[in-house]
């Protein structure tokens, strides 16, 4: 499984081109849809957010609304929106460095591309995953257990607009609307979970079949993550291994402080990742330079003020599109029938 | 340029092939091989990789001691020591993943090629490639500063047999000794710089050219390793944007918090990570099952207290492979000739 | 370089996403629509063709009609014709291949990406991929060589309808006129020149960086083409290496039988393949099975009388992609301008 | 599946690593060794071909002789023969080219790896995809059908140092021995046939998934192949689709003159390709010019008289990489036991 995503934030349109997916997957457009909308209806977004209305559309490989194995296009059109120009470089953006390899000699071009917009594409072409991995019985879920110093407790009771602890809600909406009249921004963490997985995806043989090599470096590609934590994560650093250490009692583990990955290949308990996501760098009055490397100050172009509930969606997205492709690496599968038959018997080979 | 490694804890040899590195490369053997042995030299290691003595040899792709252009295929032969049987799997190693995987009816066939030893020709190859970077001016650098509790500075002048700052050796040594007397095994935390990269290198245009996601990934995938930052990292969550916002004054940043990175690409300040490593697994009494599910406990098999110290050079040479990946898809470059060349006028695109 | 494409013969549409291209290149995408409609033009096509009348859109990728660097996705919208459903597997055709391999129990899916049809987007890839060879110099060239027993001399007068020498167009035209009388088709031979590649372009060193490879399979992989021959081709067989060698004479080669590429790299002549096309195998009455394996025979489906001139168009397209690709892994390159420095200088290293 | 070589024609060693096999594969390390033997043993070679007798050992990803599913790495050690320098570029090889390329400043240092001594390790390396193959069925063979002038009839009873028909072994020696005295080269064709592929291997709806593309592709990439042709061939210019399409009766095909692949997939029947080989360019007296421009006339260096009996070896096991790839991908697999279940589930699904 492979894909390719194209289209800038003020283009035409988003297109995304997902190949390998067995045939026999129907999809569900609507779902998508709907994915695609509560990312964009989540605490946090800039004013541009609410003003789109994403609608993903699948211009190939279905009949019907199932797929033919053969690769499946969708296209996300923009509306007609202006790009935003500027003339000076924003710190934390991607201006400087593209400008400079690319040549434009524009501060605000590389923007475009830049723009975490382009995680809609992502967004929608991991809904498909997501659709293939509930098939088989796996189910991906992130949720955000902290913004800025307001620390959030696990729960199975999501909120729809923070995608945290219902109780926790309001606390989040409130430290996010004061960044928002500061004119500051925020960031925070947020907590995934890959349920389902039996034993043996992934492989320790080479460095890239492994799953924390797949998980963890496309985790690490979403714009603004700068830290990616499997289990325990950063908390190792200061325990010793017998703290630590996932032991058996009457036939299971005690901990998962692993996070369901042992030497690179799920070991049959949640896969667990935590990412740390910097604030939206997109503030005023910063001081910076222009084009022609002369101070300047930035203004407000355009952005959201704290991206972490959002980060929710693309990181369930991009989790299922790097966990699609451990599983078709172990179980090839033209068909959805052979896909599920080899599944399950996959599943049976361990029983402990 | 891509790579592939082969070879088992105790096989009869580590294998490597690293395939599209320029011609006119001279290649210092023994500075490999030194490096090598810092790698076995420091504090932490077993008993095992004292005794043993790398030598990696090159095999093909050199016209003397210099590159065609060819692969160059590396040879590290193990010494005669047997093989550790035994007969539960071990929390936190790939034993039993790999066990049910592989069908291998055996939880010690797992860890021959799941072992770190694994990264002893990852780590050859990287030394080769960063003797490509050296001669283009790029030098990367890893220290630790953190084993357990113990909190290292960041330091210039770093100890041979801890890999930190040389007032805080002996706190670390101490430490590690203290684990191993109570056969425990410790955690902790390393930094990595990449420094010399113009601006522009990795892309923003698809996540698999990202800077963030090369490096990220590939750290990630380095066994023990359980967290990746990339500048403040987790540090992130807690602050806002103008906190860290990377200002320029007077034509340079006031900081680089973001550690070297925005959008994915180099912005010409140093590119920094941070690796939190797990204690090391292998420890006696651990509460396990067996190969046919029954519970058991683990004896002591093999293995190092603490790994810190060791992953410095494993991530100096990882980091050192994504970074000349990166560079060759920029800059192409059938012979170093071209290459520096090439590499001067792109560093020349940015004098700000 | 990469590229995906998408889309079925009666869907929504054609969509292709083309990966790795340099920033400040400039697109004329009248130029792309030309050579799409030209493809659609030439003799020997179907009823279904001429309806048709493509027109590529490029949705991303652009600032303007210039190259940002960004991924270009490009969508060539279908008509509304039916799907043309049948219940029988067509020799020569995907149908049986597609049905057993993707469980459709349906004859007639697979031909929906297995047409010709699909060859639409990677002739509008390959059009821009043209476009940016043409800025440094390098032109490709596809001519009609043969149609069933009609061989055609090769010519600088090129035909348009019938893509082979003027002089020789018209009995191309009768032939193919006299094949669709009988309810027939026919196959052919064309011939392909990559011309301006300097020495140095492919290695010798792996096999897939070689561009007899990547030229050979990605010639071979489009539908239709049964042979691929580099230079003298087929002819080798009987010759002795006297006969064949390419000799120099006064500072030039006496001959260019090897095709331009010795050790599956350029060596600075004409690249030169040829294509040999099987008939079209839509044809009626020919004995078949059903989807349930009882005997039955084909009806008229729809398709090509002789896909032999249209096939020109194609195989300049698949030529530009490959032969970008390994100019590019040679040259890296993010911007034109630094690639057209390097190509200069890459070619000055050869003034034999 | 996928693989590395390295090494050179005068160096320590050839070297190949593939990864992505099955655990649980038993590796025949003397059939490899045999197969090494017997393609050295054909009419045809040099004398250095016969005073080498190459030994392949497996290094790495054996438990005993069975494949654990790590990489395995294969050594073939080059005896000591010294590097036959020269001066001059030979017409045909690589010499020119890579030259120029690499910047060697030396006219024999690139047919160091450009030798035809690089296809020692696919072959050993494809010996082992062969026993791979075996294992479920499938049988990959080639022999000759023509040298020079001597067109050879097909036969299932091969004699060993021709790869031809018995009765036509003494009508290639002789011709051979004759170009010999010469002191010429010849050229020719071999015919490979994959046997027990089950329908559905390949897929139409990429191009680089075509079994077409992956074996065309790396057929063509073998050293002195300059055609390759599937099922008819060069044939089908010449013919009409009636006369070649593969019609049914009595639920079987009348022909396979599509050489076993339909739309890119196997159809259940041979998959057929031909190769031509040119002649080998190793000869003396050639006019040429050598590393400073000037003219120069060619001395004998090394090389076969005629390449084509060795070349049934080599694409064989060529033929048997890309085959395990494409079924790979098809049937994914962590251990043989779970590929042999779903590769007998596969082939039921055509009963036709």
């Amino acid at each position: 499984m492979r894909y390719l995503t194209a289209g800038e934030s003020h283009g035409k349109a988003l297109v995304g081109i997902i190949e390998g997916l067995p045939a026999g997957l129907k999809i569900d457009i609507k779902k998508i849809n709907d994915f695609l909308l509560a990312r964009q209806s989540v605490v946090g977004r800039g004013e541009r957010s609410h003003s789109l209305c994403d609608e993903a559309k699948i211009l190939s490989g279905l009949n019907g609304s199932v797929t033919t194995g053969a690769p499946v296009a969708v296209l996300i059109s923009n509306n007609g929106s202006k790009i935003d120009g500027f003339d000076f470089y924003r710190p934390g953006h991607v201006d400087l460095a593209a400008d400079v390899k690319y040549g434009y000699g524009d501060p605000a071009l590389g923007s475009e591309r830049g723009s975490a917009r382009e995680t809609a594409m992502r967004t929608a072409l991991g809904a498909i995953a997501m659709q293939f991995l509930e098939k088989i019985g796996i189910v991906i879920m992130a949720q955000v257990v902290q913004v800025s110093n307001v620390l959030v407790g696990e729960s199975n009771d999501i909120d729809k607009s923070c995608r945290c602890d219902v109780r926790d809600a309001e606390k989040i909406k409130t430290v996010i609307e004061e960044a928002q009249r500061r004119g500051d921004t925020l960031g925070g963490k947020i907590k995934i979970i890959v349920r389902g997985l039996p034993v043996g995806i992934g492989s320790h043989v080479f460095y890239d079949r492994r799953l924390d090599y797949l998980l963890g470096g496309a985790l690490m590609s979403i714009p603004s993550v700068k830290a990616v934590e499997n289990g325990l994560g950063v908390g190792f650093a200061s325990l010793s291994g017998k703290q630590v250490a996932d032991e058996w009692e009457n036939g299971s583990r005690k901990s998962n402080n692993c996070g369901g990955i042992e030497g690179g290949i799920s070991n049959g308990e949640d896969i667990v990742f935590y990412l740390t996501a910097k604030p939206v760098p997109s503030i005023s009055g910063l001081k910076t330079i222009d084009g022609n490397g002369r101070s300047s100050v930035t203004a407000k172009v355009r952005g959201d003020v704290c991206a972490v509930p959002a980060l929710c969606f693309v990181a369930e997205a991009v989790s299922a599109l790097e966990t699609a492709k451990a599983l078709l690496d172990c179980l090839g599968g033209d068909t959805m029938d052979e896909l599920k038959e080899r599944f399950v018997a996959k599943g049976a080979l361990c029983r402990k």
